[in-house]
């Protein structure tokens, strides 16, 4: 009995349940030399897929409809006909919403449930860490004693860029929607200070008292009226790293803003979108890093773990509504 | 007699002539040891000037009320007691909009009429030359092949970007405001395209077909809805470079435009405002390739030259109505 979940239709805004199409077959899968038969442990769900399920340009092609969605996903080898892969093997890699599937190993990482968890390599150790420590080192270049500020802080990739910041001896600022994921930035992930967005009357004027010597980095998970107030904080050369935008990608006419021109211009300031995928020749070294932080306890994740294969729609839409703190794994 | 043009109040929105003072006085100045006097010959007005104007955060400090208005200023010296200058020698520097004035020489650089005209000083391969030359190459690391749009096309910047560009082997396209200044883009700036934003009704789908590989370099001189037309159509790792917002110094409100973050994380796209002397320690260099390819012809420049220190107002003024072409010098 193999599952499959398809895409059925785009969404417009919001996706729903209803884009997508649950398929069961009752077929055994069978491997030819060369191939694995996989079994999924983790899928992963984040918000750059909504991109995917959209027809439009982006930095990677669109799902096509009656086709498996696709995400990070941690597999037990089941089977191997691959001289490079054992059985009991587990693999990390793009695959399919799919209970068991056939790959000829292609673009699949081995990785090591006795070093760190499983569930890991999908966050923390796995694309969202290095999301978090690239986007972070590469386009920030942050300084000891600069001020950052990050949006979706208590996010899967916003966590672990307030911890480096603070690893790395910034000030560090975190905005997020709840008071427990507020509590939560400041006691177990150690920043400095937080903001509740849906609480919070003035944005503006309460990043002003956090930020006593303006905003030299904002790590920006989330476009919208957040990252309007930041940036009558920024510094003069302020970087802004655009990492998502997800307060934006549910909207079905283009979403408008405050210019941000004025302010670029007026403080000499940086603001560039990435993809992590940008900066692969740096994964080996950011990996290492970031492992060992994670090993001598300096850099703490949180997951939020669904369970159950025919949940994983739910816990995809559930990222937009800031129902995850850390990242959002769904456990098959 | 004396003439000086003092700040009276600030503008709200459009600067008008009652934002300045005129101020006469029958008077003679004399200089002591280590000065000099200086006769203004030529003055430069500029849209940056809009932003001293207030009273807000900015790069450079605000003018002072009832205090005189600073710009570019290239001067004679009528009386030196200073041993690095001579009566006769003409200088280029940051000057009150006065009809003479006493320095003591410190920031000041002596020009040569006769290698260029001295006008030249205060454009191509003054500050606009600099600012055209050091963002394109700084920020916008071009390279032969790739297309780029440049807005305020037949300002002093403008005109200067597109022509580099064109020197260095791009597809260059130019936004100008009246039908006059595109077909200047293209018969003496050697543009190989133009758009004219007060007749074209669809400003993106004119960039699409003037680019038809998408946008790799924008050099932004305004803001605003042609800026972000040129946001539908730029390329993975398009630079925008952000040199001015003209088209939003008047506005008294925050003004708003879409959302960049969305194109901007789409694309892997940069976004980086700055003003020439960040990149100080490039102006000899820079200047120095302006002047060869002068020299060769290679580079063209227009000014718009308005006659008498008491039309300093009015040229700057002008510069919000598009009433320029190329750069905009009151000669004294």
């Amino acid at each position: 009995m193999i599952k499959t979940i398809l895409l059925n239709n785009r969404p417009e805004g919001k996706p729903t349940v209803s884009n997508f199409e649950f398929v069961t077959k009752d077929t055994t899968l069978t491997i030819s030399e060369g191939e694995i038969l996989l079994e999924a442990v983790y899928v992963s769900v984040d918000p750059y897929l909504r991109g995917r399920m959209s027809d439009a340009k982006s930095y990677v092609p669109p799902f096509e409809l009656n086709q498996p969605v696709q995400s990070g996903v941690i597999a037990k080898v089941i089977a191997s006909k691959n001289s490079k892969f054992t059985e009991g093997d587990f693999v990390s890699g793009l695959l399919a919403w799919q209970t068991q599937q056939v790959s000829n190993g292609e673009g699949l990482l081995k990785v090591d449930g006795s070093k760190a968890p499983l569930s890991t390599y999908l966050g923390v150790l796995g694309m969202t860490g290095l999301t978090a420590y690239l986007g972070l080192n590469e386009i920030g270049k942050p300084k000891a004693g600069e001020t950052i500020v990050v949006s979706g802080a208590a996010g899967a990739v916003g966590s672990v860029v307030g911890q480096i910041a603070k690893i790395l001896g910034l000030h560090v600022i975190g905005i997020a929607g709840t008071d427990e994921k507020i509590e939560l930035l400041k006691t177990k992930f150690g920043f400095d200070a937080g903001i509740n967005y849906n609480t919070c009357t003035d944005i503006n004027a309460a990043i002003k008292k956090a930020a006593p010597n303006g905003v030299d980095i904002y790590f920006d998970n989330v476009g919208g009226p957040i990252s309007d107030a930041v940036l009558f904080n920024i510094n003069r050369f302020a970087r802004i790293i655009i990492c998502g935008a997800i307060s934006v990608y549910n909207k079905t006419e283009t979403p408008k803003s405050i210019s941000v021109q004025p302010f670029l211009v007026k403080n000499s300031a940086l603001m560039q979108g990435f993809i992590v995928s940008n900066y692969a020749e740096k994964f080996q070294e950011a990996m290492q890093q970031l492992a060992t932080w994670l090993g001598e306890e300096k850099l703490k994740y949180t997951e939020t773990v669904v369970e159950g294969f025919d949940n994983i729609p739910n816990a995809f839409i559930d990222l937009f509504e800031g129902k995850n703190k850390g990242k959002m794994i769904v456990k098959i």
